[in-house]
């Protein structure tokens, strides 16, 4: 039973609530406000225009990282990490919008670029935020996952989703670079974040390779599956989205008219539903043709541009960025956003929390020419 | 092309790193450090072991809203709200863990109390944070949703969900007080917030009601869809889950073995999908029978829970919550709990993000007798 | 190895076959041809215009039985057919377009009229053809589905899905009458049709009551669903969809345009997927509301018409049809039809194959006004 | 209203049937029994035991086609037919199990051997039955599906999806020879054939090839999807599964335990759905290592195998059958069966109406050793 029962509080109905804010009125709702924080209660009046905004009060800035400036300071960063620190050298993207604790570099997504050096490897070690690679520069630098290895080289597109044990190394004689991307912002934020090491599970650092390379390219890409088995998870089963493969399939289109908004793009995806490689992650390959400029457009969800090919720029929120390969640009929520290729084709490689927004309806989407619609 | 080749590097490669952090080294990390910020970088290895805990590290608390403690300053709210500011009236739950900016009463979960006064109305308005009302007090103030007018009474569970244009109002001679239940914290975190007014679009403060009371109750909830019309959109056709219905299904299952973490529980669907209500919020109605106490268990996903019925507690992360009638108290994500009732059944009226969890493989299930598993 | 080389066949390619078909030809044809039976191999050409037609050679034709003529059989059934027998006492429309032993009364679907006398009652079994129940005529009798029992009603439309154990019993004192509905000749087809008495698995000859009456009401159909159960299989968990939450339905609706085709009609569905309520086979109940009269159309998918109420007649094929309460008529696949009241309203009840069609793309519809189109 | 009230009838309740079948009894009901087609009605409890059987009836029967027997009478066909006719030039298998008009190899499954010699073509066409091509020998031979034109050579999988434009020519100077497979028997029963020229919607009698070569392959089946484009239809969008690609994944896989019953089998996949190509076929490709001898199983869902490489036999319903490179055998439905491969490896193409069981809930599997179990 409710204790104050309405019939005893049926004297507030009459008055409906005051007709204007008076200084007396005033003076009562500050007592009643510092009040408030005793019972753990806010007043939504206050706050409610901060809350639900027109439009999204992106944090995120639009932001280009140099790989001139970049790459110098992760091979810095090799001389003064120590082999033990080694399984954590990256340098992160820091939006400049968002605090630094966010470790996001716009929106739900972090980015980083990680340095291997020769003789390197990293433990085995498994984490409910799922994570991509993009491999910038090296060779037969691998990763294992789940118990199979790739060996990657530039251009290579790798997953190692949640929960999936994963360890890298370099055998090779080179370092190997890579674009790292994880949807650590967006799993902290639901409170889900697990991070367990196989050491600590097994006694073992590395875990064994118990499958032959290229098992997931031959069990699972080929638009075949086996029969007597089954792919659990809602991510994708393949390992290494290879370059050669990709960036074909790319040319291949080359005379599509594509998007008007992104040129030819290609969706990495997941053979078992069609749908994205990773749950929370959509990831894309995209060519800008020779001259293309595409139109403006706008829409929720957040991205991570990695050159992998060719220079241009491109205008984010009014602004121009002019990129190279190995530079990496974000584009937050609801920005307008077009691209341009400078001198020749550009390549390339993004990632998104799309997947994440259309889960729940909430993509939205809005060419420049366009007056503002739903 | 990368500008710096990798043979310009080599010299790199041969070090693999220093072996131990030196004076010297420290020295020239700091300095390195230093500089980072100017480059919007960060390093990996200083703020990994934060980013990346073995469990998750959970900011929200445990924590009890009063009825006694909240009626009473919801009434004064509404001496101190003027009526044009009335369609906001609502005091809000802040978890004490949390930033106060984030309005959230548990996770990705603002929860609050709101109160519509005899003969007060709201403007109709739209949002893409869905929105959920449970009845506390009250009857024949009706809420209307895109077009169709339901009347509320103690009890029923209705749902607005994103971008349906929705108001509010109280003909009746009582107040009406319900629980709000919204995503905003996780909207806003996805950068995908929108607001608009209907008088915006149409020059009306008020959208017509084109449709006849029950409407949906007799178009989606009988186990029947009219061939000729489909229903657009994830969330749930169904405007108002009725009190009578829910509760009568509840104590018809009461012999039931039920849940050994939660008794007898049903989750409102959409009978579109067999999904829940809403897509990024599911929500319940539970019976803890007499003297039943439950097992204590722990799962990814935060819920708000609100008492319909009856009195017991809850015992949430070690610490006990007496509760009754009206409280609101709340578990956060990965939080041990167990619930009894006290003196009688109880029902506890409840919504969580665990469909968010669920969508991206994140729910983790653990019941507190077994050791630590996946 | 092929034992034929290409190679040694190369001379045949030559020819690239005779210019046209000559006396001699046809003489060497019709031993070519009289040879084919003994390698149990046909000659294509000359039976492909059969096989595939411009549009389908529907061998089913419209038909319909008087309820005026049909019950006093099934009466007179009960006079003629034992104790013992009565468990299959059932008189089924046979469509004269067919050959006696398809069974069919249209297409895929098998339709009949059971009786059930007072006191009687039938053994537990199941089979994989499913089953569906309309009740015509009497009161308190049951069904029983997985240990659940049902007294059913007039109007009542109850299912028996796929290999689910069920009996039935008439413990009232008037006769008891439904159509039943089975997917039979379209599981005969797929060459999978098992059947089993519950006394063969068990020994007993009925399956116990273990559940109380109208548990999956109360369970599955209110829009609620117990989170710590699971409903396996792809049928609906309803076991009855009471006539008069459906009647009333129909009539709230009785104001929407509907279909120009079909009246206001509802699809009983499913709650777990929003589809129909057995995977092959799916029901509608139908307002065709006073003086109206709906235009003609056609689709695939074969149709089994009841009519629960009223009086009108229906349009097929160019035929009129005319229909009072009790009848039952059927309209084949992409047969033209149009019904209309006569006298008032009238109700018609209807089960149909299309989700079988629906679920390979086969669907398709036209507009009588329109010409031909895909 | 019932015109035949329920009080009217009262009468007939009592005696509830006969206690036994007399004489007498037997004469009446004979007399009943004669008057019944008059009304075309049938007696359930006369046919009930032909209809439901405890296991399916099949009436397909395991069957084998010899190469050395089929292929001089499909060379034979080309000497026989007219240019004109050519594009029907198949001979297909007939069950011996089955009445010639069923027009099938297998229960719902067509197949044949379609011949087309150098400078053939044949008309563009579509029709709702969807095909299958698997090479058996030629190249060079095109077969072109809503624009897009593919080169086949031995052992590629084309298919031809319902409703798709496509034609076939042969510009090689050899002949080519495939095995057609389609659902004929399936979509004849569900009413749903249709079939058009190209020439009759446009004019032409041939479609102009829009796409480039290998279109379909770059475009959709290297785990990428175009963004700016959808694939309307339940089918694959891959026109041609490349033998190459198939068979080095089959031999990738040769370590795997496999499947007891099949050996490594690999399922022709939609990578838009992780489900099969055809929405009513399902086509795989298998390998039967050498000395490998499988266990017996028998399931519903019949197949139509095709010997792509080596020898071997299988034993199907308890009886031997041999085999050979280019040789075509059939398992029916619940029929045992085993393979094993004999002198080498041997390499199995099949295709299955097993989609449409599974759609349906009526798959139904059974190893040998076991007992009969659901």
């Amino acid at each position: 039973m409710i204790t104050q029962s309405p019939a005893k509080e049926g004297a507030v109905a009459a008055p409906k609530g005051p007709r204007e804010v008076t200084a007396e009125l005033k003076a009562e709702r500050e007592k009643f406000y510092a009040d408030l924080p005793k019972y753990q209660l806010g007043a939504l009046w206050n706050v409610l225009d901060d809350a639900l905004t027109p439009e999204p009060r992106i944090r995120s800035v639009p932001y280009l990282w140099k790989w001139s400036e970049v790459r110098p300071r992760v091979m810095r960063a090799g001389e003064l990490v120590t082999a033990k620190e080694a399984e954590r050298r990256v340098l992160y993207f820091l939006n400049p919008g968002l605090p630094p604790e966010k470790i996001s570099a716009v929106g739900t997504l972090y980015a980083g670029i990680q340095l291997i050096l020769p003789g390197e490897i990293a433990r085995t070690h498994h984490h409910t935020p799922a994570a991509t690679r993009f491999i910038i520069e090296g060779e037969r630098a691998y990763t294992t996952v789940s118990g199979e290895r790739t060996l990657m080289k530039k251009g290579d597109y790798v997953t190692t989703p949640n929960w999936t044990w994963h360890d890298h190394g370099n055998e090779s004689d080179k370092p190997m670079l890579w674009l790292d991307g994880l949807d650590v912002p967006l799993v902290t934020e639901l409170d889900a974040v697990f991070f367990e090491l196989f050491v600590e599970r097994t006694g073992n650092e590395v875990q064994p390779v118990t499958k032959p390379m290229e098992d997931a390219s031959h069990r699972w890409a080929k638009n075949l599956r086996p029969t007597y088995q089954r792919h659990a998870g809602k991510f994708s089963p393949i390992l290494n989205y290879r370059w050669d493969d990709c960036r074909s399939a790319l040319q291949a289109l080359r005379d599509d008219t594509g998007s008007p908004f992104d040129g030819i793009v290609l969706e990495y995806i997941n053979p078992n539903t069609g749908g994205p490689s990773l749950p929370t992650m959509s990831a894309y390959l995209q060519l800008i043709r020779s001259s293309e400029h595409t139109k403006a457009h706008r829409h929720t969800a957040s991205t991570v541009y990695h050159v992998a090919e060719g220079r241009g720029y491109s205008v984010i929120g009014g602004k121009r960025f002019d990129w190279a390969e190995g530079d990496t640009f974000v584009v937050p929520s609801w920005s307008w956003h077009e691209h341009a290729s400078d001198g020749g084709e550009a390549v390339l490689f993004s990632f998104s929390d799309r997947p994440v927004l259309e889960a729940f309806d909430l993509i939205r989407e809005q060419p420049l020419e366009a007056g503002y619609q739903r």
